[in-house]
């Protein structure tokens, strides 16, 4: 039988977990600083959704996603992306009625994309993100961006770059959407079959396209910043004003388009400059896009986020060696010999435990000295022996593996004198 | 176009949010202290996996699962419960070999399964729950009770009750299953359509169907506990000795079957006794399942484990009215006056925020007697004020919402004078 993990999934085991958990909750945190609050979709959605809601010329619905049918015949998705699952809950759940506007929230979700699975892109992958419904003001650009930033930077990352566009409004898109087919009409045949076909769909994904990305015309395509309106151009320097303002370096790039249809005005993209961190640098991309909940049956809103890889935010934090481990999560193990003593040990341990103290035993019957070097290798404080003696005298032995000292304690102060030396009195959670 | 969530599926809002994570967090805590850790697994699996690893003539692999072929033409499966894909995660990873035995595992899992919605009983539901795999110590079987009994006695829970069973190992349970086919098959023909396939395939399933509850047969069959070898009979006499042992309260109920193949020895349930609770009132189940790991291809291993229900949880802790809210999760609220006071406060925003403060604005643009009712409505313990007047001077001013006190701080020691009164110098995660 096949008993591996489907291809492009992976477990994370407890080793890792223990990072995972550590930058899941230092993000939470700087959210709440933020004010931006969690919300949770289901997995899978209506495929209309994503048709409509991520586009339906994107890579994304016409190649990638895991489309199947329930047992009651309808056509669900496992959600290739967060932003539409996101605004389907803003507009089914009316958070547009909210009395506190915008909206800010924040999740992490598992993705599903059928990829060619490789180094730093699975077919289950995992995402952190924000979407702030309800303000068009160009502070919220900057905030959002800002969040994405400070979140890297207290994680410990260095080597990053701030990409920044702007996409413009609909009046703008639309005139440098027929410059673009202007300037590549003429060179039509020599493009990839995509692109072919994106000349009339969507010609501002010709210069996301990798096949085609050394062709002549595509150094000299027209640039969308020479499109912007002036409402547009307005927008996009005060986005850059407020960054300037928060002290975050960024570059403009006009060939930033992002390849989601629903993106308008602000675009960015964040990546690691970290060396040896592989040839996907993208570490996470957003951007504004205000006609979606229109676009899905919702009332007009604006809308901005972001998405965030963290299995790409852990491959930078160890191209850049930093490390998030926790070293010794165990307090003490308690060794005990005998029947008796083993059979007493499982009501010490409960005391324990009930007490805050984060403590274990063996559970094999090992000899002794086998047991302590389980206890070495857990990196615990201390480690407590218990024999047919120390059960006559109702005392139990402590050893400080640091201090290497030894001393008995009575059954009755173990959990309170042990914590006190842990935790000083103090509630650790 | 349709946007609701898909039938039997709900989103998780902010406001409801809090209360996963407060729950969250203490059950991380408590599997800290009981030196579990934490492992996550692919949403779907090989529905071979499954057909395996829960059984092929259970209800779950016949009736309820999410099988789709991928784009490669695989077969594969929502997963629907946690053991099987934690199994396959342990034999997968070569985690036998790791050298602290038993390996103690906890999960947060989606599951889903296609049935009937029902009030507590959805299509993608929430799951914690733990696996302890290499070790058949009965102490480790009330290690895992304890643990389960811990976490809701510690979020609050008062009404409940764990129900425990042997299902023996494999002679007793080939014992018991001929006795029931003695006993069943005079009655066959008045038995479900579904219990008539049981009664060669499991009987043992039979006393678990709802539709035959009622049957006379049905209270006259033997008991499991009559047909326990001598093995058998004294690992659980074990058992239940550590549960008293440890003071925990339990009920011998020798019809708890549970619903997989792959349970023999201990089984148990823990329902709420909760008034207005409702119908369904199993809040976790679980068992020792020694033929599991072998029967998906791994190297015999014993192993136990339990799922507790989220949703099931959040609703026993409502009917016994105990609330998870935090209330206030926002330190300050910065109101400004004036083009020139606004583009300032972001500025202002990132310096809180990078010192630790939760700390928000308005964004609206509004007046300021409705930017107060915000800063109120959201419980801030201060409101910053800055208007042209404050800029001029390089001031902001400060009001204590609690005391209605108002002060007046320097822009440079904000940050600081906050922080300090908020968290008294010390941080606050």
């Amino acid at each position: 039988m096949n008993i591996n993990a489907p291809r492009g999934t992976a477990d994370i085991l407890p080793k890792d977990a223990v990072k995972w958990q550590i930058a899941e909750s230092k993000i939470k945190e700087i959210c709440a600083r933020y004010h931006f609050e969690e919300i949770r979709t289901p997995l899978f959605e209506h495929t209309e959704l994503f048709q409509r809601g991520v586009g339906d010329s994107t890579d994304i619905v016409q190649k990638e996603m895991y489309t199947f049918q329930d047992r009651g015949g309808r056509s669900l998705t496992l959600r290739p992306e967060g932003t539409a699952s996101v605004a389907r809950a803003f507009v089914q759940n009316k958070l547009f009625g909210e009395i506190v506007q915008p909206v800010k929230l924040y999740y992490f979700m598992q993705m599903f994309r059928y990829e060619r699975p490789q180094q730093g892109r699975m077919r289950q992958l995992n995402q952190f993100g924000v979407e702030v419904l309800g303000s068009d003001n160009p502070a919220v650009d900057a905030e959002v961006i800002d969040l994405a930033m400070t979140i890297y930077k207290e994680l410990g990352l260095k080597s990053l770059k701030l990409v920044i566009n702007s996409l413009g409004d609909q009046e703008s898109r639309q005139n440098y959407r027929e410059a673009l087919i202007g300037h590549f009409t003429p060179v039509k045949e020599e493009l990839c079959h995509d692109c072919q076909t994106r000349l009339q769909q969507n010609p501002m994904r010709i210069l996301d396209c990798k096949t085609d990305r050394d062709h002549p015309a595509m150094k000299t395509a027209p640039s969308i910043l020479d499109y912007l309106n002036e409402e547009s151009y307005k927008y996009f320097e005060q986005v850059k004003a407020y960054l300037d303002l928060l002290g975050i370096p960024y570059e403009v790039d006009p060939n930033l388009v992002r390849g989601l249809d629903y993106y308008n005005h602000t675009a960015f993209e964040i990546m690691s400059n970290a060396e040896g961190f592989g040839a996907i640098t993208t570490l996470a991309g957003g951007g504004r896009y205000n006609g979606l909940i229109e676009d899905i049956g919702g009332p007009s809103t604006p809308g901005i986020g972001f998405g965030m890889g963290i299995e790409r935010l852990l491959m930078a934090l160890e191209a850049e060696k930093v490390t998030l481990e926790e070293k010794g999560s165990l307090d003490c193990y308690l060794i005990s010999v005998g029947e008796m003593a083993e059979r007493q040990a499982m009501k010490i341990l409960h005391d324990l435990r009930d007490k805050g103290i984060r403590a274990d035993r063996d559970y094999q019957g090992r000899k002794m000295k086998a047991q302590f070097k389980t206890a070495d290798r857990l990196h615990v404080k201390y480690v407590l022996v218990l024999g047919e003696e120390e059960i006559e005298k109702q005392v139990i032995s402590v050893k400080n593996m640091e201090t290497q000292e030894q001393t008995e304690v009575s059954l009755t102060d173990l959990a309170d004198s042990l914590y006190n030396q842990l935790y000083g009195g103090k509630n650790h959670e």
